[in-house]
């Protein structure tokens, strides 16, 4: 049986702020630009969470996207929907809330949880504006 | 010289929340939901702007988009863009950050600009999310 | 206090075909084209719901946007979503299962339920593909 | 029975520029900047064409997409699809080719065909790129 | 030479559904859901086909997309568009129409006939709603 | 520390024709179709460019999104906006202005100078239209 990659999407809408409280007003506008208002900003988030694997003979899924989704829901959607990512989410604690981050915190939300539903989480993509996103492969380097 | 309407789109990401002080959490949850999160959320903001008018003889055009441009710039993607909604927009103190005030704010920055460049404000769009959005048409009921 | 529009999107797919079964097989192929494939084609509708009103002191908002979701879902969604047009959804029997009858039959299914709730509805957008859409405004000619 | 508008999108690129000959270099520079390129530049363009009408018992439609699509293909597309709008469109001839008259001789290229297979055009709606587009209603003020 | 990969982007519309007639009514609801209903459901399915090669120094081209996207309509879409793919797609018979095999369907149609082309078929993404897509590498496991 | 990849989205808007000058007209139509326009046609091109890295633990940042966004505004957005593909851009001349060979010139423009600011360009993504684009790995070979 030949492997197969599934998407599912989500959407999220949360405030954040990239501003070090170590450092001077003028190095976070330097450095961070309008991401650094102190009284934050936000996103309309768009979430892609991939699962590889091969299609049941049964079923014909690598995995019922409404487990996947469940998972998703659950561990990240809830967490962080309508929240501030500084504040409010307890997996980005101590680390800056930059897309990079966030797409690697989101993948450490899940992978066990994918895993132990037969799935392999194999990407995560996180798309912040309609100018930029992130890809994280869980530190594997396909290209 | 018959009229034609010209759309101009700028985008900005914003944090604000929905939340009154003087009801109670509970109510505040009752009637705003998530949006009422203390700690804020945001958004992706698309806005369309739409002026009416007859197409230059010499330029074939309404209004130079150059212009338009540059008002709506000065006089809304500076002033919200990367910031807090409620805390940090000048037109928006007072009223609930709804995107139908929001919207109705907008317009009431660039009406008159727009006029004095010789434009017809008639619309202002403004999409919160893939899922909601709203039209103000100055208080105009075209439908 | 001036009026202003709010327009809410929901999804839905569905099955449906364009056959009448009074015509011979090559009327049906003339007229409805592939539409006529006896064993039915389906879409990914995209539903706009428009309702005007006048945003409240109290929430800034012309109408709730959770109540309109509730009235779309149980009322248009639940009965359409993953079904047959032709064969499932009661208020489309004995019509043809073009786009602008689906459009006028969601339009009769909330009319009244929107307005018990405050809200004028006053266009109904349906979208089949993304080269095809309809536009209702409930008999009313805008333009 | 009531009207309802249906809506049929093409698409096409084309190249153009904005330049008077009887203007300076620099005046062209001035009003129309990068778009004045001696050497033209060019779009995907995106055209919505809306037709009004009353849908039929028969057949469930206010007119046949199919008939809608060839009058669009004929008179429009094949006319400027992969052409230079300034020298190769014949019905832009003496004309700036902004969007706004480009639009317009859209319309006028097709307002009379729809009638005689029984539509109604009533807009043309113009995409040139993702931050600016044109509505013409064929001189009608809906708004 | 190095090697490059282009990529066309057509559309389809069909109906299926995800039931078992081995399984109970429950079992399949439990398993399918939705997507189980007897009378059927459908999509906009937007499939896009990715070919690996070097550009021709004469044209450019890794493969005339003409060409491409001849074989991509004559051996899919002509089969599949506005069809029920359960019930009038001979090369998903016996199998479920999942959106995993559906894509591994369309890659088996394919990969011969793009070799004889000279282009070497690298990838199928095949989009079912705007929340889910698949993509298939021929077996393949780029990560 | 692991590897994650950023992208960022530009947009340009082009003429270009695809026609060599040792053919025949008939040669040129029949290889390129309407591509082969003597007039030139247009696109409105989007450009995505990713950079692998890892975060830095002080910004959360692989590179700096202004400074990944100068460099593709200098070196490949300034050159080729509102430009003739064939007779403006420096680095296409002498080769087919096809999408594969603009991709890989796009990358030969900044695959330094992003090195430079300490991240490393992986993939190049050009769309021509919605129905076609490249992606170019640097000659490396993920699928």
């Amino acid at each position: 049986m030949k492997p197969i990659y599934i998407t599912r999407r989500e959407t999220f809408n949360a405030a954040h702020r990239l501003r070090r409280e170590d450092w001077s007003a003028s190095k976070n506008e330097d450095i961070f630009g309008k991401c650094s208002n102190k009284n934050w900003h936000g996103h309309n988030f768009e979430l892609f969470v991939t699962v590889k694997g091969t299609p049941s003979q049964e079923t014909g899924f690598v995995m019922n996207l409404k487990d996947l989704g469940e998972i998703i829901k659950e561990n990240v959607i809830e967490k962080i929907d309508h929240k501030n990512i500084n504040l409010d989410v307890s997996f980005m604690q101590g680390k800056m809330s930059s897309t990079e981050n966030l797409a690697i915190g989101i993948w450490e939300q899940m992978e066990n949880l994918i895993k132990a539903k037969g799935g392999m989480l194999v990407k995560i993509k996180l798309v912040e504006t309609e100018n930029n996103f992130v890809e994280y492969f869980g530190g594997e380097e396909p290209f």
